[in-house]
């Protein structure tokens, strides 16, 4: 997600301390932070945060983290838990790199990815979030029967997400590979994933385990 | 492949017997019947037998095998067979849920699926070819490092077997979600890929090995 610099932006997140975490401060700590054991959902790369915070208007009983690097991005996801009130989710501001620094083995219980950057380029592959060193991060922090639910408009994401994650030993338990035009009731679209599939895009869907 | 049922079919066949195997006398002697050492390469459903004699011409230094149960549509390959005088091809009239009974255990090198029939309706999930019971004959027959090669039009048979063949505990080293419009310099249509190319179907296509 490109958006222009916002060079404000810092001050502005760091004024809610309680949602936002800047600066590593509940790594290791985050159902502390939660202040419950209600289970954790993460989902990487959160754009303007359309989709994790309408999932978690829907679902008051999952905390819900969101991971997203880019602060100039983050501060739409602020502005709409502060909107809507919400109390169960977080904001972690960080690359999804860092992701074992903030939870603890077996600790997440689900894992988003929305329409990553599909880094198309051969030479820029290790920076896919299905590569095999973000895989290996993800199944660090899942629990044994954690699931990764993944969504994208690239052709060439999905395919390689395929290969890369049946590789690494996971298994894929729901499929779409028009998902627009299968069953999807339960589907909460994403800013981006409204204006292309209103373009006509076809939208990919997985939900995937480790073996 | 439905087509017009031939009474004269099984004779057709019987008078090719260095070519046809239509009652399993050529069962766990595969090799033999080839006499040589050769690679084997199967195909399971080679309706017309369009794909597999084109590649079979292409490499004489591979062994074929066309499995096809329907003996109306086993005539047009060896028609094809005899008209392009191929002499690194056997046709085995029989159901693939018999592949076990013709090979040895680790004797096959690859096996085509092309355009199996999908089997839509859930109750009819165990039919599909990449049903797990057909998995396990393939694993069975395969060589460890031994290579499955699907292709399909129908977008729910190729999600459906990306669940089943992943939760099987196989990997994907190649996919193509939309083939005729990616790499495919070595694609070798079948009649029912062309025409419903042509119609601006997606083929899908994926190479799959056992973990």
């Amino acid at each position: 997600m490109r958006m222009r610099y916002k060079p404000w932006a810092e001050d502005y997140l760091k004024k809610e301390p309680n949602i936002v975490d800047i600066d590593g401060s509940h790594a290791g700590q985050i159902s502390e932070w939660f202040d419950n054991d209600q289970p954790i959902y993460i989902e990487v790369g959160s754009g303007m945060g359309q989709f994790i915070t309408s999932l978690a208007a829907k679902h008051p009983e999952i905390n819900f983290i969101s991971m997203e690097r880019e602060k100039s991005v983050m501060i739409k996801v602020l502005d709409k838990v502060i909107e809507q009130g919400l109390t169960n989710i977080k904001l972690i501001c960080n690359d999804a790199i860092e992701l074992n620094e903030y939870f603890n083995d077996g600790e997440v219980d689900r894992l988003y990815l929305n329409f990553s950057d599909p880094w198309p380029k051969k030479r820029h592959t290790k920076r896919r979030l299905t590569y095999k060193t973000y895989l290996a991060l993800y199944k660090q922090i899942l629990k044994d029967d954690g699931e990764i639910h993944f969504k994208t408009d690239n052709r060439g994401l999905f395919a390689y997400s395929l290969e890369s994650m049946s590789q690494f030993g996971m298994y894929f338990t729901k499929i779409n590979l028009n998902l627009h035009e299968e069953d999807n009731e339960d589907n909460i679209e994403t800013e981006y994933e409204r204006k292309f599939s209103d373009k006509g895009s076809r939208i990919y869907r997985m939900e995937a385990q480790f073996h």
